[in-house]
């Protein structure tokens, strides 16, 4: 008998298999720790969901805490992508593309009765204070996003889209703080009133604000 | 042999003196939950950091979800205590009294190196799926507070002090988001930078939209 017969998927599983079971293992636990957060996360549950025997676990995580980093990587890599999408469609202005952004990020909220939130913003809360591996990569990723949203407001700034008398980075990091809040209220209430009172003061009103001179 | 020397503490505690131990279980449970959410904290570390012995605490609370929710209440009677304090202080003009309420989170957020958060913002987060009773306690202590700074948002809009082309209720919604999301960056960032951006946009830009007439 050769190895690969006693040991099941050593040697013979192609790599491809092995990354779906990574990616599956990831994927349940994205689900599960946006509804329970980190800690709350038993592996064993994210096992039992994927049908994948506990012994594997640490042959494609180092740690608990590696599982979660790999989480935190997959889910941004994911938002990345959509951001890049929507705020990248130069066919619409900048302001239509936050609207855009907005609005598909509202009608996700609704779809799920305003439940579960943003990961990144629930595991920022969850472990800012426990952990500072964790700590420091959500700070560079919210300060990534801040960048992107940043961006693209100074573009509307230039076009007159925005008024000029504000200050786009700061602009930024209120629009995200605002929204992230925003998710939070909704998510307690249980109704999008919270996101459209964001939408409308920040588009409608702040954007428009204009210096007294 | 009488009843009260068998069971030490029984008839001859004083009223007092249950009240005290009460309150010290709370007043450690504000402080542990802060750091390490509802699921996270284990009756056990609360009693021991009291110095409770672990039978005690079924005579003070239901179970730990009625714990949780003393604490809830326990914290939000002080919160409405010092939101009173400071938003009813008529000596102050409506925004002076919204600036010395921001001002003095702000210097919380300081003392405490932008640590922990707010415990109603932390549990809503955690809990808001979780619990339909903490949701439900959690959605009326969130509508209080916007009921709150709405009013003062009225007075200084009737006063001018604030654009009267905003909405009082929509306006009060949307500050509060807003600062609990910039106090949740502030958190993952370990800076203040959020919360004086908050203070800014707010105050010096939002307050002074004028709609185009």
């Amino acid at each position: 008998m050769i190895m690969s017969q006693l040991v099941p998927n050593m040697s013979t599983t192609p790599v491809k298999g092995k990354e779906n079971t990574r990616s599956l293992l990831i994927e349940t636990g994205i689900d599960i720790m946006l509804e329970k957060g980190f800690n709350n996360t038993g592996l064993s549950e994210v096992l039992g969901a994927c049908k994948v025997p506990k012994g594997s676990f640490y042959y494609y995580f180092q740690s608990k805490e590696d599982f979660g980093l790999q989480i935190i990587n997959t889910f941004d890599e994911k938002y990345v992508l959509e951001l890049d999408r929507v705020l990248g469609d130069k066919s619409l202005s900048a302001v239509e593309r936050l609207t855009s952004y907005i609005n598909e990020s509202i009608a996700k909220a609704e779809q799920r009765k305003c439940s579960r939130g943003c990961l990144i913003a629930n595991l920022s809360q969850e472990m800012a204070d426990q952990n500072e591996v964790f700590r420091n990569r959500l700070k560079e990723i919210i300060e990534k996003r801040r960048s992107a949203i940043a961006l693209v407001m100074q573009e509307g700034m230039s076009t007159g889209e925005i008024s000029a008398d504000l200050n786009a980075q700061e602009l930024a990091e209120f629009f995200l703080s605002a929204f992230e809040g925003a998710i939070l209220r909704a998510k307690v209430k249980k109704s999008t009133e919270s996101l459209h009172v964001f939408k409308k003061m920040m588009f409608d009103k702040l954007f428009k604000y204009r210096q007294d001179r």
